[in-house]
C-alpha cells in the first residue's frame, strides 16, 4: 500500500453549542480542512464521516451524504459513508479513509467526525451513550458506560493500589492542558481537591472525572504523499493505522483492568510503522474517564501494568514530562462530541507535528500517537503520526 | 488493487423473526457462510457490518463488536466495525470489506447486513426509516421515505405516462420471483387487482408497492483470489464495486425522476469491470417501491429513460425474460431488513453464478450485478460479479 498524508485540518470549538447544527459544524470543519490544505473542494474523491448515534441524537441517519450535500459536494456525485465503532468512530473512519487513498482507490479524501449530543436531556445521553455496550446484558439491566469504568477503576484500585487522588491527577493535568487550547470545551485549570469533592456519577468516579457532553466536529485531509509532495501546504505522514477488538461485555474479558485491544493495536501498530515505544513523543489517548487514561498509558505498553496512576501523579504524562499525554486538554478537557474525537486527538497531532500547537507545543515533536476506544473496550485503534 | 472472490455466503430467513435477536441473526448467517466457504473462524482477519439504525431499533450500536463477541471471534482481537449508508449500508460495508482485502489490508474478511426491525411499531419504524431523508427540511415536515417515492412515481406517470397498472406490475413480477426463494419474506403470487386495491401508503403507492418491515441477516467471506484459489469451494468474482452519491434532499436534484447516484456508480462499475450493459445476465436492483425498480432499470441504463414501466409490463424483466430483474424476489418479496438486504442481493448473484438458485436459476448466468440505493437515492453502489 502506498504512503498517505494529513495535509490539512479543521476543527471546531467543542461544546455547548446550541446555535449550530450538526450539519454546521461538519460543513464548518470540513470547509476548514480542504482550506487548510490548499486545495478546494474539487480535489476531493470522497467523504468519511464518523459519527456514533445521530439517528437517536438528531434523528438523522445519512450523515455522510447530509455533509456533502451542504459542504456543495453533492454536484459532484462523490461517494460518502458513514463509519460507526461506538466512541471510537472517528479514528474508524479515518482508517477506512486512509484504506481508501493507501490502496490507491482515492487520490484525496476529507474525514471528519461530528456529534451534536447537547439537543437531548442528559439522561437521554447517557442511555445512547451506554448503546455502545451489550444492551442485552449490561445496559438493559442500568449499566452506563460511567458505571462500568466505574467499576473497572475499582478492580485498579483493589489489584494496584491505585489512589483516588492518582485518577484525580489526571483530570487536574488534562484540564490544565485544555487551559493552554483554544479550542478546548473547558479552559481552566482545577485542583485536586475539585474533583475529590465533584458529586459522585458512579462511585469512585466524580463529574470531574468524566468527560463531558458535547458538540463538534473535525476533519482532515488525506492525501497520496506523491500528490501531497506537488502541494504547498504542509503534511505529516500517516506511519500506522491499526485497529484491533475485544469482547463486548466486560463480563467476558480476561481482565478487567486491562483493554487487550488498546494492547494488540499497539502491537501492530508499532510493526507497521517500524518504531518503538520509546521514539513517541506525544499521545493523545482515549480518556472518557480518569481511569481510562490510566488504562491507555498501561495497556499501551507506556509503563507497566499498575503503574498508569503513577504516571499521572509523577508528572511522567505532563505537558513537560517524559511522555506528554493529552496535550489538548484530552476527551476531558477538549470534550468528547462521540464521533469527532477521534478526528479531533489526530489534529492535535497534526498541530504539534507541525509546530501549530502554540502554548501547548512539546519541542520537538516528531513521533505522536492517537489512542481512540469505543465503549468500554471493545474497539480500539491506534494510529502513529510522522512530521514529513 | 488486487482480484478478490466471495467464497461462502449465509443468510438468515427474512420476516418478523419474532424468537431471535439480531445477534441471533449476525451469528448464524456469519457463522453459516464460514462453514458455506470451507473454511473456520480463525482464517478470518476482520469483520464488516452494514447495519442502518439498530441504535434506534434495538438501542444497541457496536454492532460490529457484539457480532464478534457472540460469534466467538472476540477472543481473537479481530477489527469490526460498523458501516452506514442508509438502506445501502449493506453494499456500503461490502464496498469496505472489499477494499480491505483489495489492498492487501486483509486476506479473508466477513461481511454481514443486519437489521431488527419489528420489536417496535410500525409508525416508530416508519419514522426511523425516514430519518435517511434530511431531517430538517424533509422528514421534520412529515416526509417519509415511502410519501418521498410517491411523488417521484407521479411526476414519472407525468413525465413519461407511466401506468398504476406499470407499477403494479413490478410488485406482481417480484412476488412471482419470491414464490422461488425458500428464503424471502413473501413466497405466494399476487395478483394485479391485489396490487392496485391494496390500501393506500402514499398515493399512487399502496401497500404492495412498498418494501416490508423485516428482520433478518445475510453475510458472505471474502477472500484474496490467491487464496481462494487454494481452497476448495466455489467462488466468485468481485469485478466492480463502485459508489456514487447525490443531494440527500430531493428538491436540490437536477431531476425527480432519474437518481444521477445509480447513473455514475454504474459507469464506474462497467468501466471498472470493463463490461457493457449487453453482458449483465441478471440484476438485483433496489425496488424499496415499485417505482424504485422503474427508475433503477432507467438509471442503470438497461432501457431508456421513461421506459422503466414498459420494461416490467413487457415481461423484459422477468425470470424468462431478456434481463432477469430481482430473481430473489428483491426488497419487496424477499424483504428488506435495511442493513442487510445489500448483502442478501450479493447472496443472490452468489447463488445464481454458482449455480445453485434452485427454482429461479438464470440459465447460463456468468455476471450479476447488484444496485443498492440509500434512502431517495443520495447513495448508490454497484457491485458486477462474475462466475470464476
Amino acid at each position: 500500500m502506498r504512503e498517505v498524508m494529513v495535509i490539512g485540518a479543521g476543527i471546531t470549538p467543542f461544546g455547548e453549542l446550541w446555535e449550530s447544527s450538526l450539519r454546521d459544524l461538519g460543513i464548518q470543519a470540513g470547509l476548514e480542512a480542504i482550506r487548510d490544505a490548499g486545495i478546494t473542494s474539487s480535489d476531493i474523491d470522497a467523504l468519511f464521516v464518523g459519527n456514533m448515534a445521530a439517528g437517536r441524537l438528531i434523528e438523522q441517519t445519512h450523515i455522510g451524504a447530509l455533509i456533502a450535500d451542504f459542504a456543495g459536494l453533492a454536484g459532484r456525485n462523490l461517494p460518502t459513508v458513514t463509519i460507526e465503532g461506538a466512541d471510537a468512530s472517528g479514528a474508524a473512519a479515518f482508517h477506512h479513509a486512509y484504506l481508501s487513498v493507501a490502496s490507491g482507490l482515492h487520490e484525496c479524501v476529507v474525514v471528519g467526525g461530528a456529534e451534536k449530543m447537547t439537543d437531548l436531556p442528559d439522561a437521554d445521553v447517557t442511555e445512547i451513550m451506554s448503546t455502545a455496550l451489550d444492551q442485552q446484558w449490561e445496559s438493559f439491566f442500568g449499566a452506563t458506560l460511567f458505571s462500568m469504568y466505574a467499576m473497572i477503576a475499582r478492580r485498579h484500585m483493589h489489584e494496584f493500589g491505585t489512589t483516588r487522588e492518582q485518577l484525580a491527577q489526571v483530570a487536574v493535568k488534562n484540564h490544565a492542558h485544555g487551559a493552554l487550547n483554544p479550542q478546548a470545551q473547558f479552559r481552566r485549570p482545577i485542583k485536586l481537591e475539585s474533583v475529590l469533592g465533584a458529586p459522585r456519577v458512579a462511585d469512585p468516579l466524580g463529574m470531574l472525572d468524566c468527560a463531558p457532553i458535547s458538540d463538534g466536529a473535525a476533519a482532515v485531509v488525506l492525501c497520496s504523499a506523491d500528490r501531497a509532495r506537488k502541494l504547498p501546504g504542509q503534511r505529516v505522514r500517516i506511519a500506522a493505522s491499526a485497529q484491533a477488538g475485544d469482547t463486548l461485555s466486560l463480563g467476558r474479558r480476561r481482565s478487567l483492568t486491562a483493554f487487550d485491544a488498546s494492547r494488540v493495536a499497539m502491537e501492530k501498530a508499532l510493526r507497521l510503522a517500524g518504531r518503538s515505544r520509546k521514539e513517541i513523543d506525544l499521545a493523545e489517548v482515549h480518556d472518557v474517564t480518569t481511569i481510562s487514561e490510566i488504562l491507555a498509558v498501561e495497556d499501551l505498553g507506556f509503563v507497566k501494568k499498575g503503574e498508569g496512576g503513577r504516571a499521572a501523579e509523577s508528572g511522567m504524562t505532563s505537558l513537560s514530562g517524559q511522555l506528554p499525554v493529552n496535550t489538548s486538554g484530552g476527551l476531558k478537557a477538549r470534550g468528547h462530541p462521540l464521533g469527532a474525537t477521534g478526528i479531533a486527538q489526530i489534529i492535535e497531532l497534526w498541530a504539534q507535528l507541525t509546530g501549530k500547537a502554540g502554548r501547548r507545543q512539546v519541542n520537538d515533536a516528531r513521533v505522536g500517537l492517537a489512542h481512540n476506544v469505543g465503549g468500554a473496550g471493545a474497539t480500539a485503534f491506534v494510529h502513529i503520526l510522522e512530521a514529513a
